[in-house]
């Protein structure tokens, strides 16, 4: 194994010789002395040497021609060029960057680059294009670390509470939900769907027995949409759970988990984080402000706007507006929005004992923006296929879905949450395109 | 919420009140006593009542009506209904089920079942039909609480090495590896492939800058085959990690992070693995047995096993009987077979310095099954060209993922890895299929 030390961790090392690895970010090719700024995927540091221009004509020094060899080298190194260099570890404060430099000893050219074809001003169809390229940048580095630190932490907080983690399939033999913006492929001889999400498939662990189970995976949309929220393809997080009361329950260790979560983004990432993105990382507290969706429409028509919708929906700037007031007048981030109308939610939802207009469900909102559906399901069959025969669905093709609650299931619940969406939002980032790896949208499907 | 008590929990309880919930695995309705056993997500406890059969005709004495309710209620219970059951906990150490039962208080039916469509001795296709019912049993259920603890341990060894998480596309504007075995589908104007492996993206986040990668996702192969290891669509484990020398590092990383994985494993449910699959769960020594190809062919050859392939590969049975051979010879359940001819090898991973008819690859073997492919990747970019050339691959279709290479990229290798087959080996089960959550394949999308 190469033995490369991290950039990161050369600040605790003592002067001596060390090697490091990465890409040439700049060069500054000076008289008398040569700085490469050498990144690699933990940050950044300063290589430094003493040009030797020519040989002395006069009697050749041990070494000079290799002097002289190295100076060339560099002068000739591109940006995004991979080197490796050993050289001597020098603390020294008066560098600015991270107060340490190392004086190359050798240096090894292990890829070179092509010129970059982005630039910081860039557009972000561009960038998108050339996303290996524009992932470097330590601002695009530092989301995915986010991402790897926030997956960590949801799925520890269920791991250590016996919830148990599933990989549902993404290949159906029927729609999940809807008929709209459904995937199909050719199958064998026959077709199939890809699956929009693992609703189906995490509600069947209930009669399964499986208690609580958790999934981090790929859901697939049709959709036809460019706004900044939307992917045809995109990283769901799952969760359902068995023998909840209400909605209020799967809420309860919905904003548990979160709060796990970003304590471990703000304890890992904090001050990078204030850093590169000037955002302040809060910890929300508990219990999140919860808002019933008819007095959420209320509270935003009284400050002047009027949701334009014929359904009893909330519509995107009706979210943004009632997190405005939650901001102002509660001081958090997130609210649920619950109890939405049974005319506006899917056949699964459970509805109120006491007023089948309305359902044990909730959306969450963050910073403005929906990223989370969550409800209690409807566990009796014979109810269940009412409500699909309701919103006009055809009991004989959710057969396979309706079979999971025939054998006995236990009362339940759980949510879906847009994984890019909430780094998004987190980050006061404008589009989801930033916080995902590659993103897939109608008109992208490379690199 | 519910407060119930997880069958797991009540042997730490004092003698006293407590709910649980569950679903009735049996009923023992004797004259003067009736038994449930009750079983949930952690296990089964033994439920019981005193019968009453009938009021005393001489004087209605408190409560005797409900009693009679109550034993009516428990003789009309079918297996698989769902119930909450408040009552006293007692310790008893003559009770074979655990040493403690609970007599029954009250009793809440909350999801009647039908009667299962499956016994003990139903056929493997048959439960694939019920899957949401065959889960229910102790060791399927056990299975998924492995793999719970597998991932986690992956994943925690990576993350806590600074790797970071990524999230690949699974719809792609062209083939990952061959153009067969491949799930095509209709994408708004135009055309999309099913993702075969993350294999370009994992590679595309060391140009990327980001060192070391890992994730676990789905992979799809439109295969038409009906092994016992083989399904169309698969849970995969991927890592890829910058500034290896050679694929001796991977196979490094690769046994380090199995061990840990392995020990989580056995820590957490060793006993009950014995218990359930007869199996002793063995954490592999390190550094795991390695054996080139060739002379694990001749090994074979030795012990009277000609591998019928007129290619340079391995088949299944040479792989049983090599597995066997480290089995018997080093006591080892791993085998790295290593340094693969390069005509039976994808175009990118890299061939030896000096012998380019070989390459830096592996694959390991795992009681006697493949469970895995690794290698060092070729990231010399006229290199990878030629060689994509003489697979016959149109460079010009390759260009997207040739472009990770002509802008810098590291020395860099990983591994994919199939992770039912990891557990069916594991447990010693006989087909992926009692691995996978719901199983895919050519005749397989429902449930």
């Amino acid at each position: 194994m190469n033995t490369r030390t991290l950039v990161k961790d050369l600040a605790a090392l003592p002067d001596g010789p060390v090697t490091v690895a990465g890409w040439v970010e700049t060069v500054r090719d000076q008289k008398k002395v040569q700085f490469i700024i050498l990144r690699d995927e933990s940050g950044a540091v300063q290589l430094v040497n003493p040009a030797v221009r020519e040989l002395d004509p006069e009697g050749v020094s041990v070494g000079a021609a290799e002097a002289l060899a190295l100076t060339e080298q560099i002068s000739a190194l591109g940006h995004g060029t991979f080197i490796s260099v050993s050289g001597d570890l020098k603390h020294d404060e008066r560098v600015k960057l991270g107060g340490l430099e190392v004086k190359i000893g050798s240096l090894d050219v292990v890829s070179e680059a092509l010129e970059t074809p982005i630039a910081a001003d860039s557009s972000l169809d561009k960038r998108q294009d050339w996303r290996f390229l524009d992932l470097r940048h330590p601002r695009q580095n530092l989301i995915f670390r986010i991402q790897t630190t926030f997956l960590h932490a949801l799925r520890t907080y269920w791991v250590e509470r016996g919830w148990i983690e599933i990989q549902t399939p993404k290949l159906m033999a029927s729609a999940s939900e809807s008929r709209a913006e459904l995937f199909e492929l050719g199958y064998f001889e026959g077709t199939a769907y890809l699956s929009q999400s693992p609703q189906f498939f995490k509600q069947m662990a209930q009669p399964a027995g499986f208690g609580r189970v958790f999934e981090v995976g790929p859901a697939f949309r049709a959709d036809p949409s460019f706004t900044s929220r939307h992917a045809t393809e995109f990283t769901s997080i799952d969760a359902e759970m068995s023998w909840v009361d209400s909605h209020e329950d799967v809420m309860t260790m919905h904003e548990e988990v979160l709060v796990a979560a970003f304590t471990a983004v703000k304890d890992r990432h904090g001050a990078e984080i204030q850093e590169l993105f000037g955002v302040e990382i809060t910890v929300p507290s508990t219990p999140f402000p919860r808002i019933p969706l008819a007095e959420a429409k209320e509270i935003v028509a009284s400050r002047g706007y009027v949701v334009p919708r014929t359904d009893a929906d909330m519509d995107p700037e009706g979210e943004r507006q009632i997190s405005q007031y939650v901001r102002e007048e509660l001081g958090h981030e997130f609210v649920f929005l619950t109890d939405y109308a049974s005319s506006i939610r899917p056949f699964y939802h459970m509805r109120h004992a006491d007023d089948a207009g309305l359902t044990n469900s909730y959306d969450l909102i963050f910073n403005g923006v929906e990223i989370s559906t969550g409800a209690q399901r409807e566990h009796r069959v014979d109810v269940l296929i009412e409500q699909a025969k309701e919103k006009g669905l055809e009991p004989e093709e959710l057969d396979f879905y309706l079979d999971f609650f025939r054998y006995g299931v236990p009362p339940h619940g759980g949510f879906g949450m847009g994984l890019a969406r909430v780094l998004m939002l987190m980050l006061h980032e404008h589009s989801i395109r930033e916080t995902t790896y590659l993103f897939r949208g109608p008109t992208r499907l490379l690199p």
